[in-house]
């Protein structure tokens, strides 16, 4: 038990979205998505995502694009429905409750656009004290002044993943 | 199992908000979930609520003063932990993944206030197909346009509850 | 919030076995899961089950015909899922997930035969704290001496309520 | 899509058991864990446990000696709370309810010895269709012939390992 640990631990940054993007911005968000993953990778980072299409399929394959690890948190419970470039599959037979493992995992969490299933994702990492990057994602107001951890607008991938590093490096906020 | 259901099911409506609310609002908010259990208990209504303090109990609270139903679906593994309004306590173990019982077991979610928890909630509702009505609650706006669930915000106890039983009457929405 | 509880919460009891039990022990299972929903509702305690058919559906039936309240606690997100015989559902959108909430929500669990999701249920309750009394259930034998809650075996309906009864009164038995 | 997936996904295995194992049998059980998780290693196995100590650690701290991945599914939200030989550690914030992901993210499970809690992950892995190799842990005997995946007793580790990788490499059995 004093032996040193064998590992380190890089950062773990969640990039999540929607699984089928549609109308006009729908190349955009994945073209973005695939940029994020990269860049993380790149930065040493590991890419954690729900492990299915769309954006999370995007990312995942930048991450492997820029020689990183990526990992999907998967809704059923069998782990070839993950997407081709999900080195570590967690298949959890949890279905929407997933989305709180993806946050959970991860120290930080880049939205990029996002329906839904992304706002809920955002709503849990905020209640799990994980900063969240928008990028074209929600924008949420509160009527109430409140501390803790919030979601940080960026504007490019690049300023995504910078913000994303900075904070999974600052650790998390304990939410008010 | 071709008799007929001994059970007319009511509307379960789920109020949300602080378990500890703080600030100038506080008081506010508490008689407004106070005042919005009762109008739902009028109506016939279950109120639903994640069990514990704040705008749960006071949302409970004025339930049974309306001479209605409660549900608390409590974190913890105790049932003692419910606060004294709630008639049927399910404690549930789950910690934080009980948020998605709170709003997926309701037809309609009423968020009065509400912090990063309650965002939790919000957002899992939407993703559950289930309409909010928010009270000086959060206000979300996406970059994109969505079709599905949504926040319809009321101004006051009484249009929340009218707007609730209404989109609860409605049935689910499927998330896009 | 010093004012009394307006409640008194009688002892909660789970059901568990099978959604759609087959073979020459079929109609037995479910005979024997009606009589024990029928006494315990006439006990005064509360039925919980996982909602469905099977012997949940037998247990809640009788329950309702002894005049008691049922709960079940539905894995799907549609409380119309329910048998007829649940007077509350509790919609979970958990999938298996919900095992927990079923036996967690309960002072004590009857097992009335069975397959692998009792037997999850089973280790669940026992991770829990909560006493199982099983009705030609699953044998369970540990290598090790192991104190805190375990299986107790009834030889009939009646024997098993009443350990159930007397087990729920009791109150949990932490696991070691 | 039509790319080829850069990765060949090696069987994952999940070694279960006391996270503080007590009694004459303790050190046994340990030992046991160490020699698993290092042969599991070596025959290019990932090894997947709760991520925490006793037969967790132990089966971590043998595979990261026999040259192997290791994946931790932590119960709470800090994955600082894994033991030094977890490589990809993941915080579920989702307390016992955890255990399904251990075992559904798994395509065999090895418990050695164990009480409650692992007791709870062999229903959940059989429920979830994943076969389970027992050493010196739980014996279970249904009432009720049963098909199916069930708990194969294994002598000693090194059967253990052989039984659980044929056994992975079989694939999933679906629950009666």
């Amino acid at each position: 038990m004093s032996e040193p640990s064998p590992f380190t631990r890089p950062p773990y940054v969640a990039v999540i979205g929607e699984g089928d993007p549609r109308g006009p911005d729908a190349q955009r968000m994945l073209d973005w998505a695939e940029e994020i993953g990269r860049d993380l990778a790149r930065a040493g980072a590991v890419v954690v995502t729900g492990g299915l299409g769309g954006v999370m399929q995007a990312a995942s394959r930048g991450a492997v694009a820029g020689g990183g690890e990526t990992i999907g948190i998967l809704p059923g419970a069998d782990p070839a429905e993950a997407n081709d470039y999900v080195r570590t599959p967690i298949a959890t037979g949890l279905g929407v409750a997933r989305n709180l493992v993806v946050v959970t995992a991860s120290d930080a969490v880049i939205a990029v656009g996002g329906r839904h299933g992304t706002l809920s994702e955002i709503g849990l990492a905020l209640r799990m004290g994980r900063h969240v990057v928008g990028l074209s994602s929600w924008r949420l107001e509160s009527d109430h002044r409140l501390g803790g951890p919030r979601v940080h607008r960026a504007h490019d991938p690049r300023e995504a993943v910078a913000l994303a590093l900075r904070l999974a490096a600052a650790g998390p906020a304990p939410s008010e």
